[in-house]
């Protein structure tokens, strides 16, 4: 590795005298895990045990979410170090984070997770979502607050079930793809609406990347309703999806109707995952390891063989990386140096072990060892 | 705890002098994990990684195991001793085991899993199931090899999928119930059979149940029928489930339809658990761990709240003793002192983090520590 790029591959290479030499027997080198979704200003990581006294409805748990954020004090920039640091010692080289933008918590979340990004970009490259987490046009004031975070530097307009949460699809669809004009960035929108109502979601969707153009620049995040088992519904959205190259995101969810991965990657279909919320506030569940991430994903789609293994890795490393627009991803001489090291004999085996990270490197520079990050969060 | 069983529960007890003391510091003391659903004798662990090529049918999946351990020489003593050994660092205590009986391995699996859990008796209990993993009707000689394998000593029946495999739903049947009626032992069914077809095979177990008073014998693995999201085909399922006290022993399967853990448990039906196949031929996936086992179903059933978590523990220990009829199981005075020990603050975050097992205790007996077993298998 060179100025933080692969220079090069290969055996019996020479390194100009006084570079660094880490020795390897026999173990694996890999490309940098990429956790494509996931909400570092909610996690509890570190924070004592609060009972969890939730109830059932999505709009449960984002209420819930609010009270609890101010009554246990959940610390944005705090907290997002902390699961930055145990996402580093697990391999995880890239991160696209969702970050919650309301009235009640207005713009705070967003100045933690800034500052925590901007403590730790010599570790890890990390993105922003806009995310109107409690509903957008169902909440006046959100879209001021949006646009006030997209101009703080949110690389991303995020949405949320434009019906089924904010009760207004059209008004929400149009307030989020308006933002994504101004500002010049891409839309990533979470939908869980399921069957038909989805569906329909999705062909608004279709309408608004068609009218602008936005062709590749449009994320649909758990995309509960392409795990329909009605194949008339499913079946049209794959093909719009691929037509306007618009990407899937899954977290593999077990309770969940979810898409099948082979399904969307035969169609063409960028597929990345993440691992979503890490102990937070919805569900105690989660670890932040990108390699635990794709043994639910092989789970969830029944992954056997080795080769279906290898897919389930593919969508937590290469997948997320296109959807976040790495363009120097990958394991090539040339590729930035964001790469992991186990001891395993391959793909399958590592995905399904989970072993220690020996190594983690990003653009070069060890990040991590025997698991433990170089750098420790508060 | 005095001859193996817990004599006093308090602070400040006097043991008589020259009693062995642990010092736990705030550590939670929990029931010894139940693991009544697995399949020590296939197990690859502590093998060189094979790569996994099986079609992606049932059928595929039996085919592939069957000459897959001929030629990969899987060798059942050692390999369940592998599973015992890694089980017991997690805290299992109590293991059901399904044991394949066939035409082509005859008794081999049996006679390993029996040395195996000979070898191991002072350190964990196991039950064994004799289980025609290839059919029974459909293969001709099985049954004969069925009632060899009870007469060596296996505690229950074992079967599956009696029309979807063997294609025989009365023959299979028959057999089955026949042998516990034999040889006074309970039946264990493995039923993947989905929707009307598996509640069909469920009613002709019912009968069977009912014409021979086996009320309180017999346990369903899997059921996935009753996962069916139409609630004409599950109520009237449950409602004979609980009139006959037939178990329910699920995995949190994330690829398939499964029983909810909340319906059942609210229908009185006794529910267990297991790690069903850890990283065999079927699938890699797999840690042998109970505690993740918790989580995967509460992830399945989308268990959040911490005393819906507990219901997820729930049916990893007392749920598979009371299907495994361990009578003195339990955390009272004279209960069997099986149990282990977690830094953790409850049992919701035991389920959510998993946390390395400082102590395990079978009988009174410390059989692991800091989560290594004190015997090694080969």
């Amino acid at each position: 590795m060179r100025d933080g790029r692969i220079a090069a591959i290969g055996t019996n290479l020479e390194a100009p005298s006084g570079t660094p030499v880490e020795s390897l027997r026999g173990e694996l080198v890999l490309p940098g895990l990429v956790d494509a979704h996931t909400h570092l200003d909610k996690t509890l990581l570190g924070m004592p045990w609060h009972e969890n006294t939730a109830g059932p409805a999505l709009v449960d748990k984002i209420r819930y979410e609010r009270r609890m954020r101010r009554e246990w004090e959940i610390d944005a920039a705090r907290q997002s170090a902390r699961q930055i640091e145990l996402s580093l010692a697990q391999g995880t080289t890239h991160i696209l984070t969702h970050v919650d933008i309301d009235t009640e918590n207005g713009l705070t979340c967003l100045e933690g997770v800034l500052s925590a990004r901007d403590e730790w970009k010599d570790l890890i490259d990390i993105q922003l979502a806009a995310f109107p987490q409690s509903g957008l046009m169902s909440r006046p004031g959100t879209l001021e607050l949006m646009r006030e975070a997209m101009a703080m530097g949110c690389d991303w307009v995020g949405g949320l079930d434009p019906y089924a949460i904010d009760r207004d699809p059209k008004g929400h669809l149009d307030a989020i793809f308006g933002l994504a004009q101004t500002f010049g960035r891409p839309v990533d929108i979470h939908l869980h609406e399921p069957e038909e109502m989805g569906a329909l979601t999705l062909s608004l969707i279709f309408e608004r990347v068609r009218a602008l153009g936005m062709n590749g620049k449009v994320t649909i995040s758990h995309a509960f309703c392409l795990g329909s088992e009605r194949s008339h519904i499913v079946g049209p959205l794959l093909d719009q999806l691929a037509e306007l190259d618009i990407a899937v995101i899954t977290t593999g969810p077990s309770g969940w109707a979810a898409p099948s991965v082979s399904q969307l990657t035969q169609a063409g279909i960028r597929v990345g995952s993440g691992n979503d919320g890490v102990r937070d506030t919805w569900k105690h569940y989660g670890d932040a390891d990108m390699l635990s991430r794709a043994m639910f994903i092989g789970l969830r789609n029944r992954l056997c063989r080795d080769d279906e293994v290898a897919l389930a890795f593919d969508i937590c490393t290469l997948g997320g990386a296109r959807i976040m627009r790495s363009a120097d991803y990958g394991m090539s001489v040339g590729c930035a140096a964001d790469l992991f090291v186990v001891a395993a004999s391959g793909i399958a085996e590592t995905v399904a072990r989970q072993p220690v990270r020996k190594l983690v490197v990003k653009r070069g520079q060890v990040v991590a060892r025997d698991g433990e990050c170089i750098r420790h969060a508060r």
